[in-house]
């Protein structure tokens, strides 16, 4: 089949696993009572172990994955991650040892429901008692030991792979410097579980089904899992991304050897879908799997969450998709949000996808989430990139960057300094690519973290080792505690925030001391505007017109004051400075500075 | 089954309908070429018909839809669109004559699969034809015929209804004053047809279903059928809505007598509706209506949508629902786009809702989607309401509301009428309530339109009798075609765009002239507040404060004039009013006029 209309990433062969090696990791009892007398773990690795053992990477495969996770040379099979996973690639095998092992309960190598039980010879069919996360993730723990590896560098995942890497950093916290979970959620949502009933369903009452024990009657359950695989592929795409592949020739059905409707292209299309994931899946491995999948659960509250992250140690980065509504980004911030107010070192970017759910598995975005990956990555081994590499924040990341084309000395980055000690933690708002961030660091800071709007931003404070989150200041700071730091910085960004009262609220609620600058517009030459030329006033640090700049708040320094004096907001330092004479301001600021910053708390 | 838990509108008796009439509207040849030699119609009526025949509404229902659309008695089953039909309510059956047939191809008494097959004596079965919608509105016409109905006042109806809808309107063009789609699509989302696809096969491979022929077998395809629904019902609900209703307690499954599984409380939920659809539906009629559904298709692109809407020469009313993902509010505004182009009266609104693709179905967005339907259907009958009954513009819709405490005579009002002739066609952006429009038809108006962001102002447009839609300016006006209108009017809201730019250019371009009125900033007491008290300007036109005023873009005259010399646009007129002193402005206007009115065009 070479249409490339049936191009997907699932759409992968069922042929044997060449590389694949075996580990037989001993019984299990398991956590929901049952007992493996002998469990196998088939897994494939890439790269070198280096002599410290300390770049260990763990991949954590989803519902259809395998341990075939790249391919091992030019003649293999591509594999499931081709695209994340190989030399100079994201996941380098240059650098780093990649584990991928098949999942218990799969139907790949690992001891499954189609394994032969050996208490009775037969395979385990209906017998195969049911499975947990932890289950999993302790016989992947098992080939860890039997590797020799004390701790991993990186667990990944996505989707129910993500499942996995949350209890690794919980469960095993000392056993892994760095969490990324990708796609994915704390517990599945209500939909998606909905979802998962009726596929099973659709297995369940597959008069081949026959409560499991199909194996040895010729008759497989293929209708019902060909239903259940085309239900799970539905969630797996967008809206968009249906619409582009199918809305053009929605009634030119391809001619496909299957046993369902063909009047429409889609149609064939998940018609020929199911069928070729009968060829390659179990159904009792679907059933054990999904199960697993929906019976995931870290607590439905953010009290749950908190505690749930409680003993974790790692840095933590997470990643979700806009258009991914199987795992929808609002489930990974949940998450976020709990590890923030857990006080835990987290970095969150939503990339921007037409791609849904699969957007992980694809080539469209790994320009972002691969990056972030890498930038990561290189984090934990210190080897943090060197600054000359990476852009600067007058790249133009930041609608209110101050840099005129000619750069000038940050003489507010110098005050800043000044202000912050050394051992403070600061909270930067619109910290864009991290340059404030990182020059605090240079000279030695407490807890850093950073919050950004822009992905390129992200990515590259990501590249810098800080811990940044994917957030909208206009949505407030809800989901830091209060007086969690020691500053929040909030820098030339106040004149482009709408929701001004809750953002300063926000500041000094979190932050014991609040550092807000802005540019004045009681300067004198953007009075003059106003007065003698009956002009908007137009601060030439930002560079834009009346009409099109996001700056879209005027506030003078006495604007601030009486602000701040209304709302019960105590200024405790005033610096005004004239940034184009470049030199701090004592008379008259709101007439002589074109640059105000203040100290503020509640 | 009194646990509220499985409350839903689609929990329906399945008892035989009192009340129900019957017409025989004779034998049909079928769009697709089939051929049925009798047809009946069930229907039921409510109200009564006036003497000249002119208040009949034609009430078109969903899939799991039947005539029953009201209890017509204090004794009677309540009907599956209760909320909005009846006595005093929004389709108040006081004053309108309520006409609901079953559809065709359904299994509620109207001819379907189920029917006797008068050429064999027996059930259709297999043997029933293929549907088309246009075959179904050709019987409801048959039955208005009936009826002794030349013109119907309204046809309404949502999702599936709404493509019979959206089919009297161009087919029978004569014979409907007014058009209500509701929750509906020109086509459905290739999303959608692949839900529809995976029902249909679980249907197609139950063994019982025996392709159609299972009637006598005394085995239904209970199994594929419930399946069907446990998928169609998902889809009818918002993500949000199954979050509240399920996750609180998501392993608390109900104990049901079903053949499904019974883990989770959703499942139980599911297998429950599952069951009770099995009961009311037959599996050949969710074959037809669905690929019926399937097939409905205006055409994918634009200019297909404007040819096929041609025809209609009624009025128009669409609404959609914010979390509807079956039937998405992009694809209610891509019709709406549509019959703006094709210069046709069309009001729409993007009803904010929790509920999903049932919103229409629910109580609990009918404050104002019913009250859109009841504006709109008395408009038609030229009983608009009276202008005391309605709000004024200062009810405060609009964050721009120039309207002091003390109420001012609208001298920029006057001077609109003025510049703007009678027979002119109008387009104003950002409408309110409507307020200026309606006055200015009150002395005469060519066609006349408002585009307008708030849900409540477009209920009292369409309460005044006018053609409102609902839209972001900051979108742009793209679904307006160039020079549709003589005048395009932003009153006082220029201050409050995002995208100046974007606007004005749209503004010259959709309006053969354009008329922006706005703020001015140079008015002396702005430019002292700055130039002497260092304070950021507040219009006290505009009562807000500098960090919470929705009023973002600082404008004077002498800027908005350089900004159109600039751009291109030529100023044709410009009025400045001293709003204070209720005067116009003639020396300094930059200086001494707090409003400016400017006349453009490219």
């Amino acid at each position: 089949m070479t249409d490339p209309f049936f191009s997907s990433d699932t759409v992968r062969s069922a042929a044997p696993l060449k590389y694949v090696q075996t580990a037989r990791v001993g019984a299990m009892d398991l956590e929901l009572g049952g007992r493996l007398d002998e469990v196998t773990v088939a897994y494939e690795t890439y790269g070198r172990l280096n002599d410290d053992r300390s770049n260990a990477v763990l991949i954590c495969h989803a519902l259809s994955g395998d341990s075939h996770v790249a391919r091992h040379d030019e003649a293999d099979d591509a594999g499931w991650w081709e695209i994340a996973i190989g030399p100079g690639k994201p996941i380098d095998t240059d650098k780093y040892f990649v584990i991928c092992p098949n999942i218990l309960g799969g139907c790949r190598g690992t001891t499954g429901p189609n394994s032969i039980n050996p208490a009775t010879g037969r395979r385990y069919g209906a017998d195969f008692p049911n499975l947990t996360t932890r289950d999993v993730v302790e016989t992947q723990r098992r080939l860890v030991d039997y590797l020799g590896i004390e701790c991993l560098l990186g667990v990944i995942g996505g989707s129910m792979g993500g499942h996995q890497v949350l209890l690794w950093a919980t469960v095993y916290p000392q056993r892994i410097r760095g969490a990324i979970p990708v796609a994915t959620s704390a517990r599945l949502s209500s939909q998606g579980l909905a979802f998962d009933v009726v596929a099973r369903n659709a297995i369940l009452r597959d008069p081949n089904f026959c409560n499991g024990e199909y194996y040895d009657s010729g008759n497989l359950p293929r209708v019902g899992l060909a239903i259940a695989r085309m239900i799970g592929h539905i969630t797996y795409l967008s809206r968009e991304a249906m619409r582009e592949k199918f809305d053009a020739n929605r009634t030119s059905p391809r001619d496909v050897p299957i046993l369902f409707e063909k009047k429409f292209s889609v149609g064939t299309y998940l018609g020929y879908q199911g069928a070729k994931f009968v060829e390659r899946f179990d159904a009792n491995s679907y059933m054990v799997l999904t199960t697993m999948i929906d019976l995931f659960d870290m607590g439905p509250t953010l009290e749950d969450l908190i505690k749930a992250f409680a003993p974790a140690t790692c840095r933590w980065l997470f990643i979700s998709f806009t258009s991914d509504w199987l795992f929808s980004p609002e489930e990974s911030q949940e998450m976020v949000h709990a590890l923030i107010l857990a006080d835990k070192p987290v970095s969150y970017c939503n990339v921007t996808s037409g791609c849904g759910h699969d957007a992980f598995l694809l080539e469209d975005d790994v320009d972002r989430y691969g990056e972030l990956i890498r930038g990561f990555l290189a984090s934990l081994t210190g080897q943090g990139e060197p600054e000359e590499s990476l852009p600067d924040d007058d790249a133009g990341y930041s609608p209110t960057s101050m840099f005129s084309p000619v750069r000038r000395h940050r003489l507010d980055y110098d005050r800043l300094a000044e202000l912050i000690p050394p051992d403070a933690s600061v909270l930067d708002l619109g910290c864009g690519g991290g340059e404030l961030l990182a020059r605090l660091k240079q000279r030695g800071l407490g807890r850093a973290m950073g919050v950004e709007l822009l992905e390129q931003a992200i990515v590259t404070s990501v590249r810098r080792g800080l811990d940044v989150v994917h957030a909208d200041l206009n949505r407030g700071l809800g989901s830091f505690a209060d007086g969690q730091f020691d500053w929040v910085v909030l820098s030339r960004t106040l004149q482009a925030i709408v929701d001004v009262e809750l953002v300063i609220n926000d500041i000094v609620r979190v932050g014991r001391r609040g550092l807000v600058s802005f540019p004045n517009f009681g300067y004198r030459r953007l009075r003059r505007m106003l007065a003698e030329q009956g002009r908007a006033p137009e601060s030439d640090q930002l560079h834009y017109k009346w009409y099109n700049t996001p700056n879209i708040r005027v506030i003078t320094i006495a604007d601030f004051e009486q602000f701040c004096h209304e709302k019960g907001i105590t200024i405790h330092r005033r610096i005004a400075l004239d940034t184009e004479a470049q030199r701090e301001v004592h008379e008259d600021p709101n007439l002589n500075a074109d640059l105000a910053l203040f100290v503020i708390s509640r």
